[in-house]
């Protein structure tokens, strides 16, 4: 490293020089060129936004909506977030506790904004999602892993682990069900033990909820187990959530926190001092995805399901492949026998097999050994993926 | 307040309860309805974003570039901001140099990211656009504002109050010139000082140019002076830029950071856990306005020269009005004798005039007394406002 190198590193905060670079970045960024690779590290699908969402966008353009606007978001946005989840959960909901957001990432670093002051401790169940840990990092917050366990029925949470990890720093529960990566769901009564415990401490609970209605227990279009149907007014809960998963909308950067409408002036000056809103075009792409587009969100619920099938299929009969069936999420997180540097692996699955997945240590020190498919894919694609992987394999 | 109420607020963190709600969406948000009001509080034109570029959105959309991207942005644009930035300034830069962002205001928050720690000192030139100060404030470090002085020739910095304000805990001298909301614009003299005294320090500086090319010294298309033009290797320096003021896009929400290349890991990891980077469609937009869109800044730049003339001549014969004609900008910054709240002022004058002006308390305690108007709108609808606006104060 030459001399300005390392004075002007030198010169940053210790918060920003500590944060960890993403692990599934840099096999993205590896493989990013590779001529004919087939990328199932991401956490989206292939498919692009439909006409019937974007076209909003396209018209709010040519409308001349590309002024300042609410730091909350448009009014018709917020009522529209308030009917489609009243809907999804049978519950009546208003506006003002809805809160839109640039993307869920942003979601959640608002809520820790909120919530984590520097050395408090944030609980995270893991494998996890690395950009908790990110957004924990950044406000100077310390996390505290909790760890699933993976056994006969997959993976499941100790309760008494994760109460047991809350001491008098801990301020904050971070509940991810279904689980990226893991699938892990949460039934009704863990929610339940869970809530009834962050009462009794008066612990914030930040609900990351937003694989929600990819859940394959039954056949339907149920929607997995939420604190929205068991949260009372006063409740400490903030819902972080996502245009991105079920419209096909990860690069839009757009979501929602859902919270106690009482936040609504605390979170309009966080959002005013971070990025100051959420462009009105694509808010209106937002009302038509909740209004217009149910029925594309249905069909990438469908592809998942039959992805999932796809994948946990191929890989069923390889005795060296260890996994259970996720109920929930569109990931496989899966161990190799023997294959315990997975970020090695993972570079060797671009170089040997031309595929793209997630190195499991990217996911928390517990997730080590693993990695993670993305199967809301094409049928086709997502064969032609596992005959390379399970080639690779043997 | 009713019970859960307090509880809800009450178990916030500090930092975020203690963010000051800003005083110019305080008057935005009593005057937004009123029917034919004449709004000159907002920091935008009232031009929309023209087709050369907001069509490069659209094909985008329509091409289906809606997925997950580079989160410091796209290299076509990161090439394209190098080019735009070394034309203007005269000066070869490098496309590493340069990290797409969600607006000037998430270049700002992360600027404070990497560099202003918990109790560390943060300067800001005052008055001063309140954003700074939220920014600041949310990272728990200081905002120390030095006041520019009103006088026979405008508003002046006085540079050894400057550098007498920098005691052991500064880190960092944040100058915006040309200024929001003074106009205020620092001779290339002022900048050298202030670099060769950041330099000694080992200070960071935060340089908001964002209004260089509203700059009316001579006649022509001369860009004010800048940190561009004299900044060697290894200075600490973190240039917050935006869209939205030439070519219309307040509401899109891009911008950029620009800063030594050595901090692209570092920003990326930021970028990463606040909002994981900006739309790709519309980076596109932003490739347009930088190569295709160069014509409509500049016809941008001569309304803006247009309306301060209309502005600055109108108020010239009233005694009770206090200015000096900007060097830069597009605001005027005026004090009215025996207006010493702000804040009530502007409401009236929402309420008695039908105009919409953002109240001087907003800039900080030394804005107090006076108020800005933005200038950057049709002659006519200027014209209208000057009439109201004299009649109210005669």
């Amino acid at each position: 490293m030459n001399e300005p190198m390392r004075s002007v590193l030198g010169s940053l905060r210790t918060s920003a020089q500590n944060l960890p670079e993403s692990g599934i970045m840099r096999v993205f960024n590896y493989g990013r060129n590779c001529e004919g690779l087939i990328p199932l590290w991401a956490g989206e699908g292939d498919t692009p936004t439909p006409p019937v969402i974007y076209e909003a966008a396209t018209r709010a353009l040519a409308d001349g909506e590309t002024f300042y606007t609410y730091q909350l978001g448009i009014p018709p946005l917020r009522e529209a977030l308030a009917g489609y989840v009243s809907r999804l959960y049978g519950r009546s909901m208003d506006a003002d506790e809805f809160f839109v957001t640039g993307g869920g990432m942003q979601a959640i670093q608002l809520a820790m904004q909120l919530t984590a002051g520097p050395g408090e401790e944030v609980v995270i169940l893991a494998p996890a999602w690395p950009n908790f840990e990110g957004a924990v990092l950044g406000q100077g917050a310390v996390p505290k892993f909790v760890p699933l366990e993976f056994g006969a029925n997959g993976w499941q949470l100790d309760l008494d682990r994760l109460f047991d990890a809350c001491g008098p720093k801990t301020r904050i529960l971070t509940i991810n069900s279904p689980a990226n990566p893991t699938g892990w769901t949460a039934s009704e009564e863990e929610l339940r033990a869970i809530l009834t415990f962050a009462r009794s401490r008066g612990l914030w609970i930040i609900a990351d909820e937003i694989y929600g209605r990819y859940f394959y227990e039954g056949s339907g279009d149920r929607v997995a187990p939420s604190f929205q149907t068991m949260r009372e007014p006063g409740d400490l809960i903030l819902f972080v959530q996502t245009f991105s998963k079920c419209w096909a909308m990860t690069g839009w950067r757009m979501g929602w926190l859902q919270g106690p409408k009482e936040l609504g002036q605390t979170v309009e000056n966080l959002i005013q001092y971070n990025t100051s809103g959420v462009a009105t075009f694509m808010q209106h792409a937002g009302v038509a995805a909740l209004e217009q587009a149910d029925e594309f969100a249905q069909s990438q619920i469908n592809r998942a399901r039959e992805g999932r099938e796809i994948v946990c299929s191929a890989l069923e009969p390889f005795g060296n492949v260890r996994f259970a069936w996720p109920d929930g999420a569109f990931y496989l997180f899966f161990g190799i026998e023997g294959q315990t540097d997975s970020m090695k692996t993972a570079f060797r699955l671009v170089d040997e097999a031309n595929i793209g997945m997630a190195p499991g240590a990217a996911f928390s020190p517990s997730g080590e050994g693993h990695f993670r498919i993305c199967y809301l894919r094409s049928a086709t694609l997502l064969k032609e993926a596992m005959q390379r992987f399970t080639r690779w394999l043997s």
